[in-house]
């Protein structure tokens, strides 16, 4: 995997247009999956996001525990490993094992980046005020990576019950907005 | 416009796929439109979603004072007046004049539809707690519209700078997930 270093100052780009993500975890060195959509930009830079993990999620208190993870970007050619992800419990599968994804370290935590997906942001958890009320963390991007092989992926978009939107046409319109 | 009621359990499903969006607000009669990525679902239902007004945009005021805004969904039609909304403040310009959006009003709230997008859901703010620090609302959707004649809606999703992903094709794969 030749990662490469991606601007912070860019990384809203990468989660503004709403993609499905695969949250990474570790604990005691066994690291966790978890499929999710819910997800916003908070702050431009440095990047703030805002996620929802339900406290029935076996993510949930690993990111408790640790307050570190990687947001993983995946494209449509791995989507029926990110349903299977989301469809399984870390508390009792191996989701690296099973979906054949691969762990890669990160530069600055100790959560994994997957390496099957075109784009990594590691993060630490910055705010956990939301968490009791609305199971709402505010992570920090400490540091992205993307897969400069990757030209133009095409991401997945969450419709329910298992519909995903494929990313299409881009169209650029002028515009004055960041 | 025949507007029909959209259940609320499956407003989710609007705006879990990341789609730009146009909330409008009202102050004295007098409607405003702004253009926004930032958002996530919370809560499935009463659904809540959470998004982020930065405090120099004009709607801020407008919904902190009125607590009511409309969710707003464009398809790629009207894309160009997307842009537009997103690159004028209503402080100076009539955004529905200017951009020839019509204004509906809503059954439950004084903010008003937009009839040229698909879906409209009426909002309610429900918790103001983390807009000091990150403008960030949480609003509960109370009433939800769908145009029954657009069938195939191809939304449109930010990648910065103008840049567009519109909605492409649809994949349906087993899944347990909501």
């Amino acid at each position: 995997m030749a990662r490469k270093s991606f601007p912070l100052s860019k990384v809203y780009g990468l989660l503004e247009p709403g993609p499905v993500i695969l949250l990474t975890t570790a604990s005691s060195g066994r690291p966790n999956i978890m499929t999710m959509s819910w997800h916003t930009m908070i702050e431009f830079e440095p990047p703030l996001v805002g996620f929802v993990i339900s406290n029935r999620n076996y993510s949930f208190g690993l990111l408790k525990a640790t307050k570190e993870c990687v947001i993983n970007i995946p494209a449509v050619e791995i989507a029926e490993k990110v349903v299977g992800c989301g469809n399984t419990s870390g508390a009792n599968v191996d989701k690296f094992e099973r979906f054949g994804l691969t762990p890669k370290p990160a530069a600055r935590i100790g959560a994994p980046l997957i390496e099957e997906c075109f784009a990594n942001l590691e993060c630490r958890v910055a705010d956990t005020s939301m968490v009791s009320k609305y199971c709402l963390f505010v992570v920090e991007v400490i540091k992205a990576w993307i897969d400069p092989k990757v030209k133009n992926p095409r991401t997945i978009h969450h419709l329910g019950s298992g519909n995903f939107m494929v990313a299409g046409e881009k169209i650029k319109l002028k515009s004055k907005m960041k």
